[in-house]
């Protein structure tokens, strides 16, 4: 089977490349083909089957179609312009978050029009697709009324994949990823940045500004556990999702002072010392606006499993990032 | 101030533009100029002011800058494809519902990036964002979970005219319309087109046809009530709807039992005999997956008003058409 990746080059597409191109094998089937797309070419990982690195950006006219050449089976449509450079550049919001996810649905209907081709697409969603005012914890019908432009161009793609796939044109599944802790790298301009960096810069002996109260919740998934839902994901029969085929992906709801006494136990009172306080009212009222947690009962029904503590987010982080972490 | 329709020669849109030349005014303002907008150039009534009759087709390049070119400040966008046009022309629908809708209110936000320009727009959007599985009484966040490519047309809308109200580029509020009984004119094919004609029929002394159970629910208003919801929307402030620019509208929850037994108080047996059962399998199990009951106190709130019988809903169409009626 060959497998195309687009946004292979992001943190999350990165890893899931690893880890497809180590066990060579996903849902069950052989990899024969990998095919890596993203904005500038993804680096290839070491990969017994073939391997395809593109430099592509989906809006363009024609990109998608190239990218289906080999008519993939399995595709990963991880690709998007982040919350805040689509809230900062409107037309380049839609035009990767939107038209170029329009693009790809396009391409594979219209090459399903000239032979059978009905590939499982798996698409990167997000919990940016709901927004305040909303309940202490959100439930599976909860509705869609997205506070930003990304989450509007998210909510939007998810019901387009849903359309294209009652329609037959292919096999959709969006996961409505939680935030994404602890994220590798530098510290970022994100809102939601202070999340990973309170524990990430402490655990490798750096300082880290903590923007908000200790109280504020929030909704959390490890890297790991997104390259996880995605694999699953990849595996799972449609036919159990019914015409709902988008679904917030489980998580752990949790307080930033969860976050300081789970650090507190991994790496001791120096640590938390590295936290430096300053409120940031802007950001304050932004994250307040944010989902707190949700029922993810129907994700769990159908095997997507995340952490159950920051204990094991943070063991996630300290084994699959190794380097980043003080001696 | 100048007001465009679009979608001005459909049902609903003549009997709005009758009401708007009639009284001159909408929102408290006096209205200089109409500007009737079609796929084929509606016909023109008669108005003191001044009236454009347009034939323009939303999706292609450059029409909606210039139907913007006096810069309305008033839109009423009611254009779209119907429900089983776009479910048996995937590419029509798409094209018209939401290629033309994202055309509209792209040119709204170019004209407004050269000179002061934020205009109201009042968006015409369906119960079919809903589908099934749905709770006896759909709730205010419910979920946006279409079963047909016209409703997925009118939930993308519905998010696209959010974020753009979000960003200021206009003002816009979205609709949703409750299936209107009784339309005038002749049978049509589509699957809700009994609701209508078992009423109309009977009262212009023909024959019809029920295809499905006495014990059917769904929800229903007149013509002359989503006329005035339109006519509302136009003139309420929208800094009361929040974040949240799409309300259902009110309207009457009834069986097609409560349909007859409204027709016999109206027109007697000999109208009711008029109606010949003939179970249909297949709409039967269209019209099974269709809202029954909603919660819409939001719009009440906001004082939009349905009909509370169809008593009511056969009385308004004794009033307004006169000429359908038998003798």
């Amino acid at each position: 089977m060959d497998v195309l990746v687009i946004g292979a080059a992001g943190m999350v597409g990165r890893k899931l490349v690893s880890k497809l191109a180590a066990g060579g094998v996903v849902g069950g089937r052989v990899i024969d083909r990998l095919i890596l797309a993203d904005v500038v070419a993804p680096e290839a990982p070491a990969f017994e089957g073939n391997i395809d690195t593109v430099p592509a950006d989906l809006s363009e006219p024609g990109v998608a179609d190239t990218l289906l050449a080999t008519r993939p089976q399995l595709i990963f449509h991880l690709a998007a312009v982040v919350s805040g450079e689509a809230e900062a550049d409107f037309e380049k919001g839609y035009r990767v978050n939107l038209d170029g996810t329009r693009a790809l649905l396009e391409a594979v209907r219209m090459a399903g029009s000239k032979e059978s081709y009905v590939p499982k697409l798996v698409f990167a969603s997000s919990i940016a697709v709901f927004g305040a005012p909303l309940p202490e914890v959100i439930g599976e019908t909860e509705c869609l009324a997205p506070l930003t432009s990304y989450g509007t161009q998210k909510a939007i793609s998810e019901l387009l994949l849903a359309d294209y796939s009652r329609r037959g044109f292919l096999d959709g599944i969006g996961i409505r990823l939680p935030t994404i802790v602890i994220r590798p790298g530098k510290p970022n301009k994100a809102a939601s940045g202070f999340f990973s960096g309170i524990l990430r810069e402490p655990l490798a002996g750096q300082e880290a500004v903590l923007p908000v109260d200790d109280s504020v919740r929030h909704w959390f998934a490890s890297p790991r556990a997104a390259v996880n839902f995605l694999l699953h994901a990849a595996g799972l029969d449609t036919s159990r999702l019914g015409s709902r085929r988008s679904l917030t992906m489980p998580g752990l709801s949790a307080t930033v002072g969860d976050q300081i006494e789970a650090l507190r136990r991994a790496a001791g009172e120096a640590a938390v010392r590295r936290i430096r306080r300053e409120p940031d009212e802007t950001i304050a009222r932004i994250v307040a606006g944010w989902p707190q947690n949700f029922d993810a009962s129907r994700a769990a029904a159908l095997g997507f499993v995340a952490e159950k503590s920051f204990d094991e987010i943070i063991k996630a982080h300290l084994e699959d990032e190794p380097r980043s972490v003080a001696a």
